[in-house]
């Protein structure tokens, strides 16, 4: 193999690769990312065993062929090679070396034979449909936050990603939650994901997906089996197990008959709830808020420390009400809020709440009281 | 005490003082800051019982006295609150209580007695000298990096500030080394300065103190004696005991005879060697130079992952050289280099070679070399 290719197109192709290589390894080859170059394009696959990424880019293939290195390595060689720079991967099979060389710099790395290589074994994709990447960002970004890190509950240990019924008919829907509270987002069903089956994306996978979809423009193709899920672009194309186990039925969980209702300024309300928190140091902080005619106070009470305590103006008109919830779980809520204001719905103090932006459906969310 | 203050001002001040605060005390009072109000001035003192720092700021006192919050939740408040608030700080000493209040916000923090404050005693200074706070920035933020962190010569623990003979006559110099490497800095010696015991100045000391000098106006009010160092400026009261120790005899170390001289860009020679370095991931990693007419080859060879090597042109006419480094110590010592130059002088492989800023000797630097 002996290609040249930029130092820009080089980085971005190798830098999506090697971060799903997992640092600590005791498998060397998993540390190593598979170089292929044939015809006028080169590849970078790297894994985990989990998560297959293989990025494509142009390059100018002056002998066709394959093998591995140190993905790190390669990113932090290419990285740290001055912008501009033509960079030439030519590999010396007897040797078992790849030499890197740009300028006056020349590298040579240790490889590992490309048939050692754990290439994923490809699916049968039942389901296959295209989505804009600002859909699938809200989707998956927007549910994240509350996905479980239990490991023991393996089954909340992602998104579950699922075709649902919404208020206006079928819809796509991604809902995460670790048993405190939960996150069920949706967005319009994209031609061609009728009858999929639903699957829960890791985590680790929805954070590495996450490097696909920042282009407003890209259209990601979506594949879905029983037991993989696939996302692809024109030049990168990211396939990952799915987790092997039932999502729980999290309808039961979404209140329906909450009706006092609470509107206040998503910003105003989370920095408020941010420095209510302060006085107290323990992990799982509980905020009082205490609801009366249009008025909210927040109220944290940390006896060894101290005491805090903030009116906000709110619109609420219903009786006065008590309930407490984690402080964290609150500031996590009220910072989905793109708009201006958050709609919470209570029923009672020991009753999951119900949180949304105005009157939107596509996007709601649910959290447990805590006894304050 | 009552007192008001206007948000910016009391960020700073308390900022400050809550950066000496170790975050892990077993002694609850190091925690929490003494905070004493009188005539038209607030004073913010925190210590660890080696540093003490006292920060004063206007502000309208009510009802002058004093007591201690936790400095930590007391700065993370003051952080919170919205730019522009007027805080008022009040105390209940009756309830142990200081109460926080700003706009609809009330926070009632714990307090300790002010009985209770370690203030820490004072010293007769016998050397007293101001230095404006740019020539002390200089003098401890190159000599710092080369500060050893190993316990057992806790003498070196610090910068060693003492007034010593240069080029051209009496100079104020700060030296520090670990054994490895060795950084000497000059200034011309501020009047009053003459006679000053030389003392170990230590590092939490040294980071600390560089918040003091960013400001290139302010003029810095130096005292040392045997026991402790302070420096000030008319809001911020800086005291810290010295190490009690003697600092080696450093002249010894300097090399003089050294006379291969390699002049080279030292923005170029840092980030070839950050390159060449990226095929070893041992800690210790060796760069070998070799030295031919105006020619210089960096090289790391590291059997298991790879080689690389990098070529630059340099001033050099002395006879061919090779000898090993530190990639990390070489790094450091180029990244002190202001102008565009660094000159390094050496002897042998195996003797200490010196880089200093073309021939400039106010700022000294020796490096001991490594087998390659």
């Amino acid at each position: 193999m002996k290609i040249s290719i930029e130092r820009g197109t080089l980085l971005k192709a190798v830098g999506q690769a090697q971060s799903v290589v997992e640092r600590r390894n005791t498998i060397p080859i998993l540390a190593n990312v598979l170089i292929e170059a044939e015809g006028n394009q080169v590849s970078f696959r790297a894994t985990d065993l989990d998560i297959e990424v293989v990025d494509r880019a142009p390059a100018m293939v002056e002998r066709a062929g394959a093998t591995t290195v140190s993905a790190v390595m390669l990113h932090e060689i290419v990285r740290k090679l001055p912008d501009g720079s033509l960079i030439t991967l030519s590999e010396d099979s007897a040797a078992g070396r790849l030499t890197v060389a740009a300028g006056r710099s020349t590298f040579n790395l240790a490889t590992l034979p490309k048939e050692d290589f754990p290439v994923m074994a490809s699916s049968e994709y039942s389901t296959n449909f295209a989505a804009p990447a600002p859909v699938l960002r809200r989707l998956f970004d927007k549910a994240k936050f509350a996905i479980s890190t239990e490991e023991t509950r393996y089954y909340l240990n992602g998104v579950y990603m699922h075709v649902a019924t919404g208020e206006d008919g079928p819809v796509l829907r991604c809902v995460a939650t670790d048993g405190h509270r939960l996150a069920r987002i949706d967005a319009p069903l994209p031609e061609g994901a009728q009858g999929m089956a639903g699957v829960i994306v890791p985590r680790k996978t929805v954070n590495e997906l996450r490097k696909l979809l920042d282009d407003d423009e890209a259209q990601i193709a979506v594949s879905v089996s029983e037991t993989k899920v696939r996302f692809a672009t024109p030049l990168i194309t990211m396939t990952s197990k799915v987790i092997d186990g039932t999502f729980p039925d999290y309808t039961r969980v979404i209140p329906t008959g909450n009706t006092r209702r609470l509107e206040v300024d998503a910003s105003d309300f989370a920095k408020a709830v941010d420095r209510v928190a302060t006085v107290s140091s323990e992990r799982s902080r509980a905020v009082k808020l205490s609801l009366d005619e249009d008025r909210l106070i927040l109220s944290v009470n940390a006896p060894d420390s101290g005491a805090a305590e903030e009116e906000l103006a709110v619109a609420y008109g219903d009786e006065r009400l008590e309930i407490g919830f984690n402080a964290k779980y609150l500031l996590e809520i009220a910072s989905q809020v793109d708009r201006e204001n958050a709609v919470f719905l209570f029923n009672s103090a020991g009753d999951p709440t119900l949180m949304r932006e105005g009157n939107d459906m596509s996007a709601v969310y649910v959290v447990m009281p805590m006894r304050v």
